[in-house]
């Protein structure tokens, strides 16, 4: 049990004195005063990971996308709702953090103009929405000088293992969650199981609640993190 | 206090053994399995108007979106997720019905195509996502020939009084229930004000709880809706 591992060799609290950022929940990218573009996330497995990080130790910042769920005591908590918001957000917070972990399902596109008066019906014409992409926030993080250790999360509703793989050397991150989303899994829902992938593993955490997944994803990243320090258990 | 002369002459419950629908909250249509364009419609307003004409008396049927709120006790739920499926559910529950109050903020637009996977960006370029109009329920309950007592709501961001009777009369709807919408106002908070249309008349309702609000406007619809059966307070 790798847990047992790292209490043996760090405590029960092996980030203590870290800082640790965690994004959570959706983004939402306003059409008109009254319409946006959402995603299902429900901020439940990014909330988790938060309490995890604090419960291993870490000095926590959560930057939370509208959701509607308590803060876990002792995490500081940030509200945004789009993207762009969400970026400025991390990039705040990150500023000297020890490890950035990307839970939130950023919205990948925003409209390209967002209307101040409600739009009316165009009388049975189809109507063409024009989107931008948002910006990259872990990538952003990526391309830093002095860099946290980055993990980001891949929901995929097909080819899971090889989007991950792509996006953890794409973006060059330090580790990468896998789910697969879809009808009753991953989004909206209360257990989940992640594939954690690195540049020279992998693991499988099977299909637990969420704040116990939340809890051995934590383990894994102190220790890959704890590793990238010269720090070995 | 109209509320005075309505007990007076129809007691605490006017709408004793009328069957009234009630449309509540937003409706979300899906791009792909993780994103939907939504509105910014918490629901709280139609469950409380819900619940004020439960209190009126009558056999009440909720079609709500999707929301996180509990079910008024002693009212019929059927929860659906898109407009098309709130069209489905309103015109099966309102067959035989006296009076149909929507209060939900039914999207005017879907995707044309739901895709069945989850799009993944496409390098830089702008997207274009192209919308059809949904179906316009109301619309179609007003075309019925033996058609409930109707009353539609409008949130508007601007003229809303202009917006609202053009609605009602364009509609054919027997009231109209406009509010002023945007930062604060309207959506997503507890307490809002009403402006109440019908053909030859219309009263302000100042801003209050939306649950007191709610009462309010049953009072009117009650009086509106036993005065078009002939029958006078």
């Amino acid at each position: 049990e790798l847990r047992d591992i790292m209490v043996a060799s760090f405590g029960e609290q092996p980030l203590r004195g870290r800082r640790v950022v965690v994004s959570a929940g959706p983004t939402y990218e306003d059409i008109d005063p009254v319409r946006f573009i959402g995603n299902r996330s429900s901020g439940r497995m990014g909330f988790a990971v938060a309490a995890a990080a604090r419960d291993a130790g870490a000095d926590v910042t959560l930057i939370a996308g509208p959701v509607s769920l308590p803060t876990p005591p002792g995490v500081n908590r940030v509200d945004v709702r789009s993207a762009r918001q969400m970026h400025d957000a991390v990039l705040a917070a990150t500023e000297g953090a020890d490890i950035y972990i990307g839970a939130a399902a950023v919205g990948d596109y925003r409209p390209s103009e967002t209307a101040g008066h409600k739009l009316k019906k165009a009388g049975g014409e189809p109507l063409r929405l024009e989107l931008t992409e948002n910006p990259d926030i872990i990538g952003a993080l990526a391309a830093l000088p002095r860099r946290p250790f980055l993990v980001g999360f891949a929901a995929e509703t097909r080819d899971v293992a090889g989007y991950a793989r792509d996006k953890l050397a794409r973006k060059g991150l330090d580790m990468i969650a896998a789910n697969e989303v879809g009808e009753g899994r991953g989004f909206e829902v209360a257990d989940n199981a992640l594939h954690l992938f690195w540049a020279d593993g992998d693991v499988a955490l099977p299909r637990v609640a969420k704040t116990e997944l939340a809890r051995q994803l934590l383990t894994h990243v102190a220790h890959r993190f704890l590793a990238s320090q010269g720090l070995r258990s």
